[in-house]
C-alpha cells in the first residue's frame, strides 16, 4: 500500500573526521523515501530550487518513488545543510543552514496523493504538518517526526498535532526536552498521553524505545564498526519502519516491533557510507540476512 | 560451584536528587556477592575497619556468602565513599573518598579459598589483582573489572593482568579511554586482542556489549522508570553474570549470553532502591519473571 512522505529535500555538505562531501543528496523525505522503498511504493512531497540536479529525481524514480509531488520552484534554491561530526560520530554541529525554498514555499499535495492510506510527516513546523493533514482524506496511519526547535517555540501547534496523529517518532534528547523528565521510560509514556497511540524514542547508537498503552520495549541498535556518515539515520529508521507497516497494512503489536527492527537495520546500513550510497547498493536479501543475525543476537 | 570475589567493602553516602542516605552498606565486593548469591555460594575477600557494623557481616552470611575472608583491621576505618547523582541519574560526582584500610592493607586469601574455581577480581589496582591471582591454584574462570585510574596510571600492570584473565568487564568510557577508539565495536575487539578471551562493555542505562573471538552482540538494559540509586549497578551486573556461570559451570556461547542477561536484570532491580535494599527483598521467582518479560521484549 502506498506511503506518503512530506519533508525536506536537501543538498547536504557533510564533514566527518576523515572526509568532507559537498552538496550530496539528502533531506528527511529523501532518506525516508529510499528506506521505505525496500518495502512499498512511496509518494514524496517536497520543494526544491532550480539548482536541483535532475539526476536525483531520476534516481528516486528508479526506486518506486513517485516524485510528482516534488515541486521545483522557479528561481528558487534548494535547502542546504552543512554539518560536522565529532570524533565519536554521534555528536554533530550544524555549520550552515540555508532554508531557501523550504522557508518560502509550503509543499502542495497532488490530488491523487490525498487518499494515500499511510502518511509520514517528516520533521517540519507543526503548523505545516497540520496543513498537510488537513488535506488528507481518511488516512489509516499517520506518524510524525518533530525536533527541539518546535518543542521550544511552537508548543500549542505541537499539542494540536499530537492529538491528530497515530504515532510520533523523536530523539531521546527531544523526549527529555518535551517532558522535562530525564527518565526515558517515563518520558515516553508521558508523550503518549499527549495524544499519539504510540511513541518511538530514537537513541542513536543505543537503539530505540517503543511505547503504546499496552507495551513498552527497547531494541538495541545493530552494532557496527563501520560508521562513515550518520546523516539520515533517523529518517531512514522511520522509512524502514513505516515502509514495513505499509507493506503489510497490519499494526498489531508484533508487526510494530518487527517494523521497528527493520527501521533499526536500514539505519545501520545507511550510516555505512555518505548520503544514500550504501542504501543504493543494499539488496533486500542483505537486509534479511542482517535481520537473521539481529534476531540471533537477541535470542538466548 | 563456589565463586570467589576480591574487592572493596564500603560504607557509602549517596546523594540523589530526592534523598540522601548516609553510611549505607556498599562496595564492589558486597554488591557483587549479593547478586551472585542468587545463583551460587560466594566467598568474599575484603578488608574493613573496627567501625564496620557486625550486622552487615551477619546479613551477608545469611545469603550463602562466606565472610571468612572479610578481614577486620584493628584500629582501622572502613573505606568510605560519598557521591552525588545528577538529575539524569546516570552521571555522578564523587564528593569524598576515604580509602582508610583499603589503602593500607592487602586482602589475604584464606587457604581454603585458593582452590575456588571461579574468581572475580573487582575493581582494584592491577598489581593487587595480580597478587590475588598468584595465590590461586588452578582456577577455571577468572574475570576482572578495572577503571580509568588504572588505565591512566598503571598501564604495564594492566597489560600483564589482561594476559592472565579469561574475561574483562569495564565501562564504555573506560573502553574508549583504553583504546583511544570512540567506536565501541572496534574498542571491544581491540581489548580482547590484549589478552582476555571475552570482554564485556557496560553501557549503563543502554545495556552491555559482549565480545569473543567468534561472537559480538549487544543486549539493552531492562527499561525501568524506577531508578532510585544506581550505585552498585555495574557490580551487581557482574555478580549476576558470574553467579550464573558458576552455578552451571558452562561457558558455552549460549550460557555466556544468558549470564549477561541475568546480570542486566539483577542490575535493573538493584537500582530500584538504595544500597542493597531492593536485592534484599528480591526473590528468584521475581527474577525469573522479569527474565521472561525481557526475552519477550527482545523477540519478534
Amino acid at each position: 500500500m502506498p506511503l506518503l512522505v512530506v519533508g525536506s529535500v536537501a543538498l547536504d555538505s557533510v564533514h566527518t573526521p576523515r572526509e568532507v562531501r559537498e552538496n550530496v543528496l539528502g533531506g528527511s523525505a529523501v532518506y525516508f523515501s529510499y528506506a521505505a522503498s525496500f518495502f512499498t511504493p512511496v509518494r514524496l512531497v517536497g520543494v526544491v530550487g532550480e539548482d536541483w540536479p535532475e539526476e536525483h529525481t531520476q534516481f528516486l524514480k528508479s526506486r518506486r518513488i513517485d516524485t510528482s509531488g516534488l515541486q521545483v520552484v522557479p528561481g528558487g534554491k534548494t535547502f542546504r545543510w552543512r554539518g560536522r561530526y565529532e570524533q565519536n560520530m554521534n555528536d554533530r554541529e550544524t555549520l550552515e543552514v540555508h532554508l531557501n525554498v523550504l522557508g518560502d514555499v509550503a509543499p502542495a499535495l497532488p490530488d491523487d496523493f490525498k487518499r494515500c492510506p499511510y502518511v509520514f510527516l517528516a520533521n517540519g513546523s507543526p503548523e505545516a504538518q497540520i496543513k498537510v493533514l488537513d488535506q488528507m482524506i481518511g488516512p489509516r496511519l499517520v506518524v510524525a517526526d518533530t525536533m527541539d526547535l518546535w518543542i521550544r517555540n511552537n508548543h500549542d501547534d505541537l499539542m494540536e498535532l499530537f492529538r491528530r496523529i497515530n504515532g510520533l517518532v523523536l530523539n531521546d534528547s527531544e523526549a527529555k526536552l518535551l517532558t522535562g523528565d530525564e527518565n526515558l521510560v517515563r518520558a515516553g509514556h508521558r508523550i503518549r498521553e499527549l495524544g499519539p497511540k504510540f511513541v518511538v524514542i530514537k537513541k542513536g547508537e543505543h537503539g530505540a524505545m517503543f511505547f503504546s498503552e499496552y507495551e513498552m520495549y527497547v531494541l538495541p541498535a545493530y552494532p557496527t564498526e563501520l560508521v562513515v556518515d550518520p546523516t539520515g539515520a533517523g529518517d531512514s529508521f522511520a522509512g524502514g519502519m513505516m515502509g514495513y507497516l505499509s507493506e503489510f497494512g497490519d499494526f498489531s503489536a508484533p508487526s510494530l516491533k518487527r517494523a521497528m527492527a527493520y527501521g533499526i537495520l536500514i539505519a545501520s546500513f545507511n550510516v555505512e557510507d555518505f548520503s544514500l550510497e550504501r542504501l543504493k547498493t543494499l539488496s533486500r536479501e542483505e537486509l534479511e540476512f542482517r535481520m537473521q543475525q539481529y534476531q540471533r543476537m537477541l535470542s538466548f
